[in-house]
């Protein structure tokens, strides 16, 4: 298994596939109920840094720096795990989020839907979710 | 609410800001377990005809065409929902998976464990889930 305090990436940030921007793009994800909370891009120093702290570090295009997240706001994000997919351009980050990851005071960035079908929800583990929240 | 049969974007392809590539990023998920599936691009066109058919409809960035997802393989996106992020540069796409998203056999593009902390699953929705298993 994983080292679970590993300090350095088994794969080089140098293999993985950078955009145009000569950055990665990471989709952060909340660990427990997988919602997505935004995306951002890493440097090399940032997933390097990421990786060794275990605090979500990406690399700020606005302001062209290195952005802990969570220094100014206190809504940092700690690492449970690091996944690249299968082109090595894109890095999923499961964080444990504290307060929200939104700078809008939304726990994700995506709130704005533009379409929703409607359907039924087959999963029946929400009939122990409703017992759940009765008792 | 949202019309469940909306063949038009209320927000147009003309008001997302896109990548250095002119593309908007996509992130996809399984619409039930949020497990991402996959991160790719949409051009204007895939973009309109993702929201007009209900398919996930990319750009193909190898082929440099539009990419019908499942045209070849069978492995259709159905599209559940579409949300925007807080800055109008990534699209959300909540999708019905028909077999893989992965072209490697794997459901999920996202195979390959970089960092992995342990944990405890503090999610006492687990009880109830074992509970499942069994009954």
């Amino acid at each position: 298994g994983l080292d679970p305090y590993l300090a350095e990436s088994p794969i080089p940030f140098e293999e993985f596939k950078l955009n145009s921007d000569g950055m990665l793009t990471v989709v952060t994800q909340d660990y427990k109920t997988n919602e997505v909370l935004m995306v951002a891009y890493m440097t090399r120093e940032a997933y390097e840094q990421t990786v060794e702290t275990g605090i979500m570090t990406y690399y700020s295009r606005s302001r062209q720096e290195l952005w802990v997240k969570g220094d100014t706001s206190g809504h940092y994000q700690y690492v449970k795990s690091l996944t690249i997919d299968c082109d090595k351009d894109t890095l999923l980050a499961k964080v444990r989020q504290v307060g929200n990851a939104c700078h809008t005071g939304h726990y994700s960035c995506f709130f704005t839907d533009l379409v929703k079908k409607e359907y039924k929800e087959e999963n029946p583990m929400h009939v122990f979710e409703d017992v759940y929240d009765v008792i």
